[in-house]
């Protein structure tokens, strides 16, 4: 994919991210002073059960019920992730074929490439949980294969071998992006597994990369935030940058029914919020994607929703950091709403 | 508005509230022992996204598996919120027609206004929140301008200034209660908030006005209880009664997602319903509505039936409150259910 | 029904729970080394409101993402409750003509009873509540009058006495349970009511029996965990067995939409799965039943894959219990997932 | 069930069918001018596969976007159904226990047996199928046995012998109908059957009974209208009256979603409602039921509106028949709309 | 309204009718070159029932499977109504508060009539019917009042005088066209009405103004090809002008659920798409609206593709009757696809 | 894939279509006596629009509410399609992996194409409409390249050239199996088509192959019955065969909401059902698809019961096809149901 024709969204109008402007990830000057680059990656051919996920990126750019104005003010941090606090720019869609997999995660690691080469945080809107590989692995590219720490929320350790006969699943992405040395498997960070899968095979394999996973039982025990903080002291041990991959599917499904693989007894939305701000705002995050957002089986959008507010709050969370780190200021999330800044 | 000929409701068949037997705002003898009358306001015209709240009085009326039979004994409260330890009636809807919102604004104050006078407690099912301006305007109307507080659970602040070029819509019902005077904004406690509305200017103006705003952040940093124990020692300085604005939106999607903006990471249904009673019970309620339920998104009527939970809660608590302000006795979350009283 | 060929699920085809193998309740060699036999019961009959709980049986049995292998290693306990560390068969439904409760009730107790006299422990899926009465019944018939325990997850008693002119019916089997001697009152407990029912004559009668009933109220006050440990000492003084009967509606609508008479404020998902597993690993559960769970009423069969790990939940911690007690380890909530066993 | 005092509905609020005027059907001074009245059947323990038309009779009566006004005046007839042309009350429901079959029909035949020796046409709204026996054996207790023919519009013949090992349920009730001689074989007349469904057997039974079954190909072949008007003179032939049985599934489920046992390949909304009316028009009617609404599977209330203007186009007809006979004029079809009457 | 600011849509991101040219009503310099241009009425403050239709302009804009290209040749009349053969544009949505109808319908006209003035046939997507009577009106204040007949597809005549106690709203608005004078009552034909409203009175007036109305059971006696023939011969007597108002509702509820007030026993979606089609191929259309599109009752986005289908059928007719004017050439429906043009 | 190992269905429970015997595509033995296998195809990574009809195949197998029992003796035809009359077997799916086109395109076609030279009809169920390449494909290699006609229902042409930048998808297959030569341009028709799509430029490569597509306008104006049987002259000349594919999508979207690229506008149950009948009974039908059903787009299973009618339609002709081809006898569709055979 070499031309510098913006492709636009592949299914529906083209629109942006509640309306930043639009840029052309191919073309530097398009967003030559984005802090953030939208993009979307409208593929579930890699799903191992409900599809619907390629319809994730337009309906997380537009599920608000506020003007699409390109604007944001978190009443919860005080700045604006979309203007002003920050620059964000949305390059439309990768053009990703469900029936080719293996084309399709080539070309989005080249867009995510050229992004964070170009010195902005590439934020890429799923699809399935298989664009993690070339997520990731695209800023890696760029900042350096073993440099780039991986905070993954999700109710599955994505790291499955071989997944109907392919090398390429969503079930597979973790395992191809440690086998790629781009993530090394000991600043690898998972929050929120549960269930059964996968098996001891795996487990066994998992604990031999040297990966860290909370499973909910530990996370109940002890406390989402403990866990985080643990988290965040070994994802910030010798590594240049975060990547934060957000599987709605951490979520019980209560909160979000709209997703492939819905495993019960997840995080509340609440705290999924809470904890990616956190993320956002105290560590250096270097590249993001949201991803398992099916349409087709929400209800009256609210999993369409809650993926937007990841995003706000990721972008909000970055804002407020930069401003603090300009200004020497902290955040108190005890501070009234109305008590100015 | 002068007949004395009850309108019942706007929609669908002449229902009353699970059962309670009948009246007529316009007719005081039809209500003379009634201690709440409840009221139906039909009116979706000032929601600025989806629609569909004018079918929420009937919803919220008859949203319960039990026989319809003007009677719920509380298992928490162990009184009758309906009948027996309080006398409730339900006046059938005010006309309200949403393609008109001010003549529907001015006819539903004026029926408010009519139950507080004649010693009932109005408490008006909605609608969208436009209706909070006449509902808390009627009851100052009768117990005096800014004698009468206002505690708000909701996500939005409802303090938008213009909202479609009108001064009428359910973005600004906050802040036409506040110019007009009948509440004081010192004596405005909101609770709930979160998202990316309004922006610094509004927020600037609720903070001049003395109003007093939960965040969720606060929320979850210092614990409801906390913020709630707080803002009842507000809300009870120097007024003669408290408002109580329910927007079924403060509770997460999950929760709730039969409304018209939903804003994720809200409250629990289970935190909703134990605030409302620690409302009911600990303070002099004087006007309640229960707004933003709109039928059309809910899924398998979860939104209604949580919304007739807040208002029987709201009862059974009053109830409560009066008996054990008779009998001097006092009401304890932690006995167990057979223990007797 | 004396016949020895198995009649299969009544709705849909011969399927069994997850992919585990077939047998017949009726003739005790297909089932020789089963620890546990799951048995359908398709009943909606006895519902007073939404039905729909025939479709229960053949929903929980295959609601999930993963290969129907009949294998499910589950993270949090590190045993397969499907097959290895525990051997589940599945004998299909019992015939329950929704129209004829008295004969469906007859049946089942036969089928449950025989299964437990034959060495399994009994797991049921319903169905509505009216079969916890046959379900409990029949392991009390094999183990003993009142030497069953009861421990019940439920939003409603159901202990009402007539419900529709009937004796038999979702809100009655407690009750029956009780008068038939079965179960002690004192050895009854409940988790998880709330709303409004029942009144105060049936909840004089329940207090009469010794039964010890844990509304919401006093949960959130002292915490699940403290009350559960409560229950439990209750539950194992002088019982033999432990019937567990988990209601779904125990949890909050946002949680389990697809149920007949979804009460607002409920458990959450998480809290219902991790009280489940803490029975099923510390008491002697001697049989079992999930109920109510409509799946014409569930969106994108998120209740229904919450009954699955409910299931899922029970075997795990059966399966882990006995593991522990033939290897002399405890199994520790806070370890993390990669830190082998 | 002797006494007198009006049962009301069974589930939900006390509503009639559009507003009708209330009656008690055990006491006929309620009812001494009534030409119609309505009775609900809110029974589904008989039905073989989806449940829910235990909520047939309440939305049946309310499912429309009129006023509740008891009036419905007929663009097509130019007669008001309702009232003027036709008095018609409503009875409420009979309580129907869905686990108890047997003594629900017993119940039911009762009441319709009463309304029809009281001088009124009974219109019988349905739960499912089975209610058809007592239904046309009410009428036929009162006109005589055998004197009543049957017209049954189904996409299945109901005249299987044995469902579920029982004798009542709603794939039955015309054999037993046929068997009890309260309706002649050779007097009953079917309408839009297609599928798969009975066997050979079951229709080597038909055909000794004498009974005339239009499948959908021959209707398609031959025309609708065709077929009618050979039924209508068979119906008339040594027959008082007719009853009309319309089972909404023999629309197509494009047309009626909300049904429990759907069969591609109907008649359309358009054809049914026509060949209602010329039935209720050009035949003496002596009984009605409208029987397969299945509110939990309908979508947006199609269904629920189709078959409460079913219920219209009997009753408008019928009262269009009763002023052409008074006033000895005829209607036709092909009249303008406002070419006066 | 004055500015020459293009509003935009009000509800979501800004697009266009499948991706077609943006233009600014208020400024005809923007539309120069159109044939046709686009305006959206997102006003569902009028609607006497289920509102929703506000994101009507929206769903019908972009409710299509095929990319959002500005280009939709059509296989049955080989022409692309959208570019090439007709040139479209779309100039956004007028700004409509549901809640002031009064000055949304005078918003309108104001902008339907500035684009008829200006040469381009304007098309109108609601909304609810209340927009009809601004939407012709507009064009008569362009041709002349009288000069233009209607042809109304609608299952209700709309003709009421008051409607909730206002003289705006979606029940009125040809009674309020008529009277204005803008459009003769006896070019006024109306298709598909059925069901029980308006009663006689009504009626009466109607008959008085000397309106067409075909009723269905007329539509069906005579067939709808020889009702829209001789409606045709009515519409192009003495005038200059045809305003097509197309209400979803004339379809049955099976193929347009997405309504808000759904008659059972409309036409199929086809026979809609014929007779406009036949409407813009065969009469000089000089104005059209599509309304009461509501897609919170949509099931599967079916009703919106449909009134998508709607408005490609106008415009593919008009690019047609262009042509073939122009070519003198005819269209015949019966040649086959593949036989060149 | 040279296992005889029988890989079951891929998503769910190992069941069969209605319960007919199980067999393996790659082991002849299995399926010796069967004259038809029916095999799934749970592809969706072709759809260029809503996925899901991976799901296909197990919605379609079971999506009955009778016993799943072998059996279904049709009431049209008096013939058993599925046992006694003809003998069918269920070879369980292909494995198709979405995100590998290619591979799965060439797997499926080897095991048509096995059962095809092993002496049964291959019936396939999708899937997107992809598969039909294969699927025809396999039959020609067995019969003869160009020796099978193709008889092909859907509202799309799906001739594109390339979709998405790939040669594979289900825009694409008739294109594809055109250009192999398995099936002759001349010997193509197709019934159904409307819309707006495909464009001039492949209509033209449409004609040059000697189509023949019957779009809806068509059908309309000389009605399916004289289109069908100018298509079987064409079809049965100087061919072997027929393969009969079945996109879903012909039917109007009322009658099959169900599905990916829903078209208004089309054929209604009623004609597909009666349309495929007369190709099973009067043409050699060698091979057959039904694909396009999309369970997450359908409403109260609607589409899949649809397409399992479709199947059996298929059946049943082809089995009263070889019954009076044996007997010497002709089916009549104007025979009453109960006048014997």
């Amino acid at each position: 994919m070499t031309t510098s024709q913006r492709y636009g969204p592949q299914y529906g109008p083209d629109i942006t991210f509640l309306g930043v402007p639009r840029c052309t990830w191919s073309d530097p000057a398009t967003y030559a002073d984005a802090d953030v680059v939208i993009l979307g990656a409208p593929f579930d051919g890699g799903t191992s059960h409900r599809p619907g996920t390629r319809f994730g990126p337009q309906y997380i750019r537009q599920t608000c019920y506020l003007p699409q104005d390109g604007s944001r003010p978190s009443l919860a941090l005080r700045v604006d992730g979309l203007q002003g606090d920050l620059t964000v720019h949305d390059a439309g869609d990768v053009e990703m074929y469900s029936g080719d997999a293996e084309r399709s995660v080539r070309d989005l690691q080249e867009a995510v490439h050229a992004i964070a080469s170009n010195g902005a945080i590439p934020l890429v809107l799923g699809g399935d949980h298989t664009i993690a590989w070339p997520d990731a692995a695209g800023v890696a590219q760029h900042l350096g294969q073993g440099r780039v720490s991986m905070i993954h929320f999700d109710a599955h350790a994505d790291t499955g071998d071989i997944e109907f006969g392919s090398l390429v699943g969503h079930g597979t992405p973790m395992r191809r992006l440690l086998e790629s040395g781009a993530v090394r498997g000991d600043r690898f960070l998972q929050l929120g597994l549960r269930g059964y899968w996968p098996g001891p095979e795996t487990l066994a394999w998992m604990a031999e990369q040297g990966m860290r996973s909370y499973e909910m039982t530990e996370i109940v025990a002890r406390g989402l935030e403990e866990c985080l903080t643990e988290a965040f002291a070994i994802a910030t041990d010798a590594c240049d940058g975060v990547f934060l991959s957000v599987d709605i599917d951490v979520c019980d499904p209560g909160h979000a029914p709209g997703t492939g693989t819905p495993e019960p007894g997840g995080l509340t939305a609440r705290q999924l919020l809470d904890a990616v701000r956190r993320i956002a705002y105290e560590l250096p995050v270097a590249g993001v994607d949201v991803v398992e957002v099916s349409p087709p089986y929400d209800h009256a959008e609210i999993t369409s929703a809650l993926a937007n507010r990841v995003v706000l709050e990721v972008l909000s969370g970055i804002a407020r950091r930069r401003r603090d780190e300009r200004d020497g200021t902290t955040w108190d999330p005890r501070q009234p709403l109305l008590d100015g800044r």
